[in-house]
């Protein structure tokens, strides 16, 4: 059925597929040292090198567990799962599995493990860096139909559903009772909560209610060890030191360790008001300055301190026709922004610790959005700087993070080293993480100076002790940079982790991580 | 040098120890054998079979590695460090190394794996359930040494430091830019950051600030794995998905899998104003509700929602000396706290959201502190629960979590099920955390009593999806009682870990975890 594989594997189904005399004889010695020889072989061969092709067997074996609802095989749905939403990869699965329980997830594992299948497990399939679609020809394993909220306590604010609820249908659940999510994202209408956790999904609030990790209460997982286990790590419990919180592993891990099917997470009081601000600063160091006097003095209300350099303000100026709305011009620029529960004294005490960073001489200058309105075309000057590059030539955009005092630097070096080559290099994004979108525009594409491009940025930014991936993940993008992201003997262990918990290694194979 | 351990370990020590004639001869083929035999009960054997005991050239090879300053095998200094502050439990030790650095940490780890040696890790030495001194005689390592603030950054609030620094001084330190850490406890003058980590510390702000996976940003770790290993997970990022977050495994884990060495932690901006109220319910429904509307309407500005029922109040009133400021007899009530950055408002917000609770007839009655006289005042009635218990008659005292709704309902059971046998039985704690503290008194101390009380409560407690420790952890106090804490499909990847990183079963035995 899957063709295009490795000689050796197509070797191996040869031997399945034989039709009449068999190669060799069943249970003849010398076809039990050969079934002997391929044990070892597959025990011992390095991960991609030995999966099964799917044959016709296997798939009635998947039909029998999701039924026939549950499965698809018609090119022009599987030609929707099979595309990555960048563009950029696209798989070749030619089946697509959609468990509606966990017990159904847990047959499937079982009968990929017994058959040393490849997986590719797909949620909202929004990843930005080819994590959510089959690198080659793997079985495409949806979350989409462990669709149910199971329980939402309003007193807690802890909230259990399975995998593939829509981040916004819970936000929406949840705001009913006067709470939201903890995180909030621009995929939000089609990302799900399971490839929230897997991805440990970072967006627009983690300044004010930090990264996932302390969110989310507990998950049930199914992994592959041991032929394939349900792992029930549930918890609505806030506080529980009673042992290791091995669920944590399971965040972040793109799906290489196990497959969630169930999230607890603690939701978040929704605030009921915003105030926006846009500051000009003439130093990089009075961002820095006045990002820390802004977190002193406002606390929790502080929302996002979000930045954009001169360079991204032009281009969103060019492209998008937006005016700079600070009459001072400056090199670099702050949105702040304030999110609280008091609609009486939220807004004049943003604008006093914000007037006061300004007689201090932190900001040259600065706009206090009075509205609603104002305050959304305020984030147009920060929301649109992606979209303006991509109308500025052949675009090419890094998500890194850096320690706060070697955030900008970055920006400068890209200049110094490829300005001549390029038409714009700018760096804006979400400064209170550390977080940079550098972005890089030529007048058309070149191989050669991406790869130049990529080798000098990820190199610099480990070199820095910054991170390749702030937000995004390696996927299948930074496959061949992840070993500079960590020291080796880390990398070893993470390594050993995959090879714990999905010791044939089927789940999303080609991606996020490598042999060490 | 140390004795009292099982026959087959003096056996192993007696081969060891002989003076003149060898009782074999070295390299004779019956040593061989009984070497290999040896290996293969050492490979072979439970966790705790098999350990060597501690002879004179160990303790030269320590002194090596650690100075002689930084080896005490004085008896009075050893009887400090034996001691367990809540004085149930006395270890055994007649050695305590103090590394004053990773490095040499690393080197006390090599060894001890090479020569099978156990240790026991001790920070501040202020655990509640026998966690931080040995349970028998093993090498007390302690982490006093590995004090030094590394940095701080204050537009981050990043903070590097080593594990032996005290709670209280890193407060103090992150203070003078205006952050606060962001979690508190009672031992903050002599607990430290490396065991705060190792235990995952709960504490007074954690429905404000969340648990400390949300702010561990890196941890560097030594590892007992392949004769001793160091694995530097060290980040000043708050953003960071480039691979699994590998120290998210020993946040908590007691430190069973490795050495907290150093912790990157993400500080908190430091509050200026706080507010108290004391309120009395009428239903334990009742404080749910007001749970629910209070964080709703405070949002972030909430710190603390503490309850106390009437007889833990009646407790206080006889035996510490305090009265009800509630004119309104109730059976349940709350304390409520908050903390922010408006002078002006804060105060107005806090009581204006307060009042209106109790217009709605949520609470019966209440008071609100107009001075932080009468705020220390209102907390004291929270505070002194403890304590008024332990004049109270014999204490029996149990850290539990459980599902919101569930909470109050194991002090009813405890008072039908051994309220004639008790003088008192009563709950207060962290409503807001969902972690009650169970006290019961008896005229007299009895062991069947207790026996009986821990199996129901625990029971209980996991029946109900409850955790037995809700912030303590588990230590030797609650080990026989692990086994309840998670299906046993999950405590066998938990004892999987414990086998990866640390094969030999040296680090803190005889705690925390069993094999399953």
């Amino acid at each position: 059925m899957m063709g295009g594989r490795s000689h050796i594997r197509r070797r191996f189904c040869r031997l399945d597929k034989a039709k009449g005399a068999p190669l060799l004889r069943w249970g003849s010695p010398k076809r039990q040292m050969l079934k002997t020889v391929c044990k070892l072989w597959r025990h011992f061969v390095t991960p991609f090198g030995s999966y099964a092709a799917l044959r016709d067997g296997q798939v009635q074996l998947l039909e029998r567990v999701v039924g026939s609802k549950g499965l698809v095989m018609d090119a022009d749905r599987l030609a929707v799962a099979n595309a990555d939403w960048t563009g950029q990869y696209r798989g070749n699965a030619e089946v697509l599995v959609a468990p509606s329980s966990s017990d159904e997830v847990l047959q499937v594992i079982k009968a990929c493990v017994a058959e040393r299948l490849p997986l590719c497990i797909q949620g909202g399939n929004t990843s930005l860096v080819g994590g959510s679609v089959p690198a080659r020809d793997e079985l495409i394993l949806s979350t989409s139909k462990l669709n149910r909220i199971l329980h939402f306590d309003e007193s807690s604010g802890v909230l259990n559903c399975e995998a593939g609820c829509i981040l916004e249908t819970l936000n929406s659940h949840v705001g009913q009772s006067g709470y939201m999510m903890p995180f909030d994202l621009a995929a939000r209408g089609s990302c799900m909560i399971g490839g929230n956790v897997a991805t440990c999904a970072g967006g627009l609030h983690l300044l004010r209610f930090g990264p996932l990790y302390g969110h989310v209460l507990g998950l049930e997982v199914v992994v592959p060890l041991e032929g394939g286990q349900k792992l029930n790590m549930l918890s609505s419990l806030r506080k529980d030191n009673s042992t290791f919180r091995l669920a944590n592993l399971f965040i972040g891990s793109e799906g290489q360790l196990g497959i969630v099917t169930q999230v607890s997470i603690c939701a978040v009081p929704r605030p009921l008001t915003r105030n926006v601000a846009f500051l000009g600063c003439l130093t990089f160091q009075d961002c820095l300055r006045l990002l820390h006097l802004i977190r002193v003095r406002l606390g929790p209300l502080l929302s996002s301190v979000e930045f954009v350099d001169q360079d991204c303000l032009n281009c969103v100026k060019e492209h998008m026709k937006l005016s700079n709305p600070v009459a001072t011009s400056c090199p670099f620029y702050l949105l702040i922004e304030t999110m609280g529960f008091n609609q009486d004294n939220d807004g004049q005490t943003t604008y006093a610790a914000i007037e006061q960073c300004l007689e201090e001489g932190h900001a040259a200058d600065g706009v206090f959005a009075e509205s609603e309105t104002q305050a959304r075309e305020l984030w147009k000057l920060r929301e649109l700087v992606s979209e303006a590059f991509s109308h500025d030539g052949y675009n090419y955009k890094y998500d890194v993070s850096l320690p706060i005092h070697k955030y900008y630097e970055i920006v400068e070096k890209c200049k110094d080293n490829f300005g001549v080559e390029c038409v714009r290099v700018g760096g804006f994004g979400h400064l209170g993480d550390g977080n940079i979108h550098l972005n890089i525009t030529s007048k058309c594409p070149s191989d050669s100076l991406k790869k130049r491009m990529d080798d000098f940025v990820y190199k610099w930014t480990t070199e820095n002790n910054g991170s390749i991936s702030a937000e995004h993940g390696i996927g299948q993008l930074k496959l061949h940079y992840w070993h500079m992201s960590r020291p080796t003997a880390v990398l070893r262990q993470c390594v050993a982790m995959k090879r714990h918990f999905d010791p044939s290694w089927i789940l999303n194979p080609y991606k996020t991580l490598q042999n060490v």
